[in-house]
């Protein structure tokens, strides 16, 4: 194993370190591991919260910022927040009209952020929560019970965020964040399996000529293994399972994310596949992204996330954004 | 070697096709292997053509649009592109004042640019040409007599865009451009070797426990080998070999370049080590960029680039900028 890194056991600290010193509109509590805002938080506007293992990022905390989240939480790599960095946060965003809560659908993930919102109510702080569980490869996991929640994430981070700046109440702020992750799908491949600093060796094992369909963002397994073929083939079971879950039609937000070590330009060749199945299918990407999003460490290969548009949600979509990992005009 | 592609013939093709359905924004000329802006060309702004091998994603494709490129002209993987490509895309971007080719320093990138802007003025288009040369690692190389030009290349098609963007005049333009260039220090560092589609196996061999310091973004050697350590270590000798070439001061801006496969929570560890080195020697980054931008393919690895900036170039690096790879508001 080759990383650059430190030390396994200071990867998450060193990193928030690096963070916060390229990211003047960020402040980072690098002790309690909280990334905010450096301008948050804003009196009347509802407060947005996730996080999750580090190891994915861009996601959480390259999406906070004016537009998205207003903190996020990375626990230690592919391990959830611990309640109390949730509660720090949630307190540390109030404007007094409430907090999101945005958990992706891990066990501990959602044990944690449920105690944190508990705990956080007993204080004052009005928390809801949205539980997103896009990906529809497998039905119980490994680390999950029901569906686990991937790409959708980044989905609801950017569109609840694009209401909440307008002002929406936390009920509005919740119920668009459930609908973004109710019309979105998503499915994952792995070409390679992805290696954590601290054990040091690959999560699991491909042959050379073998790829995982169906796989988490953590390594955990997909539904199956097949013979590597061309990436057209490999599109076409990724999104044949999003099209049997949820028919494709119309508009569509669509997300071709790399795992972290797949060059873009293959990133590329993957979206003309997805692009062609989508118009086969009476669909249009009316709306995409590209790149490194939702990623597993040094894991090789890429998911797909469909959200079904309406005129709202594109609106709010395009709304501008400003944080490190996405960001576009005002 | 597994890779996300349909044939190793078709790659840059169908990743044109990928680029063309991601990106409306954009118009791509996938016969004559062309990427333009879909508004352009403007008239009375000078134009700006830059181009390359493939394999480097987001560059140079990725940086068409406002305030930076107009055009791009993607060679083969690790290629260079034709002159009769630069040809098409000088005149198509032609808005009546000028062209200005920004050129990597590569023999063959050289010698088509130069060929076709020849080809260019006969036809009584005006082209006034950037050399960049950056990488302070190796005097020459496998394919480059002098310094390989690197991740400066962004820096020069950013700032230089923003200032045609203005209207300025071609020979301001080209001079900014030279300014950026002459201001810029890069170095590389490979953990792992890359792997073309069509060679199918890694350029160069490293050992478990090696580096290769000084790296090209071809897989071409770099100073020197050694053994892997902690990243304060490794970013040490890049910034070391930085700063004995142009001395750290003042306010600079900064790129933690990934060089395809390595995750972004690792490029953190290491900007945060060039960010305390900047510190030590009295400099700052005013201005800071983190991610996968002048990639090798599938390597593993990372490149710093220093640009010693003045109030006139930090103002232009925050124009506003619209492309694929670089985003922000206006």
């Amino acid at each position: 194993m080759k990383k650059l890194i430190n030390d396994a056991g200071t990867v998450v600290s060193d990193a928030l370190a690096g963070v916060a010193a390229a990211h003047p509109g960020l402040r980072v509590d690098v002790e309690n591991r909280v990334v905010y805002r450096a301008s948050g938080p804003r009196r009347g506007k509802v407060g947005l919260v996730s996080g999750g293992g580090s190891g994915h990022e861009p996601l959480h905390g390259g999406f906070v910022g004016h537009g998205m989240l207003d903190a996020a939480c990375p626990g230690e790599i592919f391990t959830s927040p611990v309640p109390d960095q949730v509660i720090e946060a949630t307190k540390g965003v109030d404007g007094g009209v409430g907090v999101l809560h945005i958990v992706k659908n891990y066990t501990g993930d959602v044990l944690n952020f449920e105690m944190a919102a508990e705990l956080c109510a007993e204080e004052g702080v009005e928390v809801a929560s949205v539980l997103v569980n896009d990906d529809v490869a497998v039905r119980d996991s490994l680390y999950t019970a029901g569906r686990r929640g991937t790409g959708a994430t980044l989905f609801v981070e950017k569109i609840a965020g694009a209401l909440a700046e307008e002002g929406a109440p936390l009920a509005e702020v919740a119920a668009v964040a459930a609908d973004v992750n109710a019309r979105s799908r998503s499915f994952g491949v792995a070409l390679s399996p992805c290696t954590t600093p601290a054990a040091g060796k690959p999560t699991f094992q491909l042959a050379d000529d073998e790829i995982e369909l169906g796989i988490g963002i953590h390594g955990e397994p997909g539904r199956t293994r097949a013979a590597a073929g061309p990436a057209r083939e490999i599109v076409r079971v990724a999104m044949d399972a999003i099209n049997e879950d949820l028919p494709l039609s119309g508009e569509t937000l669509v997300m071709l994310n790399g795992m972290g070590a797949t060059p873009l330009i293959e990133l590329y060749v993957a979206f003309a596949e997805v692009d062609a199945y989508l118009r086969e299918h009476g669909a249009r990407a009316a709306r995409t992204l590209v790149g490194n999003y939702v990623t597993s460490l040094d894991m090789q290969g890429f998911s797909v996330t469909v959200c079904h548009l309406t005129d709202e949600l594109t609106r709010l979509w395009d709304a501008p954004v400003e944080t490190p990992g996405l960001r576009w005009g005002r």
